[in-house]
């Protein structure tokens, strides 16, 4: 058997509504593609489909920025009230450069704008206006929750990723990274393997729930909602119990921040 | 059509020698793996085997160290010589840490110990001894003649990435990202395209090159230096021609050196 891995994006998936059965439309989603759920497969979502179903929207109508957003806002040529959202997702500010504002996440990770959306987000309703979406409140959680529905459905062991795409501090252009994982080996222990000669390998965690991420977000697009799940067939390493918390580097090794 | 992409790992690569025909070798993997090559297929190649096929091993016996490498060796706990190989491929020490130096490699990418691979390289004949193995003079050179061979003998239109596995700033476990590229889009400018709701997208940069380095890198995996070629059919955009340069931050953009 030749080492393979391909990846589907499951056509057809409509825009999500809080609210939405994403478990039920993923399983829709399968069906229309005449896939199957096996072990050892991987659903990967995009972060913005969970938020949407979970109803993560914030309308900016309502927000009242706090003299700290005023001043952030001022900085970086925003809007206060979104500011004001990005602050209250955030534990603390990294560093900010015009229309830039990168923080340490409540949820562990360093990112952009606290992963906060404001284009392609249309509202909870689809029509637009003054909202935007927030990262899901626990994406673990939201990960296993849709790990424990599909499981039922097709009685195959799965892994969850849920994913979205980040910056990266010396390289241009986002890549997909996992925020939310169930069931998946997020980071892959090599440390004291021996190599082919012998050696025993120095630097061998692999953060390989994002380098599924990264496949799956190549697939997905960013500015077509159409395809936001994709089905991983053929990952060559074995499932187990995982969390996206195994990818955050602990802030007394963080050489950059 | 679904939206489909797989990636094969080519079996039975033999292990590369200084001089071997690495476009020789991946052809004769291809006809093992009945896979043919068609137009917007991309061959993705590890650092590694095109290192190796350039001879790029230095004899840490053959090397002396400066006054310099010594003091770094010393703050690193590093052999001097290995120092003095990392210092000789780079511009910069952006940082250090105990076992870890991260450089501006000479190629303009941010990374640790200049890419020098002491593990799992074995020597230019195989067996061990001190030798360590640096990057390709120039891999988007490499990628574009590894190009031109594979188009030759197939008369496909094809893309080319080469990659390593890099650490991240804020994220544990390294993920594969491209250090050459020829005929591939490394970074995608979605920019003023409008989303599903009409909104311009701002932050719409794709590093697409190192999405599709990790997801072949997922493949490949570390220890096993079996898996040195991926296959990828379905890339769901356009190919053209490209360099690693796109994906490379201007120094006075980064805020993280």
């Amino acid at each position: 058997m030749p080492v393979q891995m391909t990846l589907t994006a499951l056509p057809g998936m409509p825009l999500v509504k809080p609210g939405d059965d994403l478990a039920g439309l993923i399983l829709e989603g399968l069906k229309r593609s005449a896939l199957d759920l096996r072990d050892g497969d991987v659903i990967v979502v995009a972060q913005k489909v969970v938020s949407k179903a979970e109803g993560r929207w914030v309308d900016l109508k309502t927000v009242q920025p706090s003299s700290a957003a005023i001043e952030l806002a001022a900085q970086t040529s925003k809007d206060p009230r979104l500011v004001q959202v990005i602050l209250s997702e955030s534990r603390q500010v990294v560093r900010t450069r015009a229309a830039l504002i990168i923080v340490l996440h409540r949820l562990g990770f360093v990112c952009a704008n606290a992963g906060v959306d404001h284009s392609n987000v249309g509202g909870p309703n689809g029509d637009g206006g003054e909202w935007v979406l927030t990262l899901p409140e626990d994406p673990d959680r939201s990960a296993a929750e849709l790990r424990r529905r599909l499981e039922q459905a097709s009685g195959a062991r799965l892994g969850i990723l849920i994913i979205d795409s980040h910056g990266r501090a010396w390289r241009l252009g986002t890549a997909g990274v996992a925020i939310g994982v169930s069931g998946f080996p997020a980071l892959l222990d090599l440390r004291g393997r021996p190599d082919l000669f012998g050696y025993i390998l120095q630097v061998t965690q692999v953060g390989l729930a994002d380098e599924i991420a990264a496949a799956a977000s190549a697939l997905m697009g960013q500015a077509d909602e159409g395809r936001p799940v994709i089905h991983v067939r053929g990952l060559p390493y074995a499932l187990r119990e995982g969390s996206v918390s195994e990818l955050i580097r602990p802030p007394e090794e963080d050489l950059f921040r």
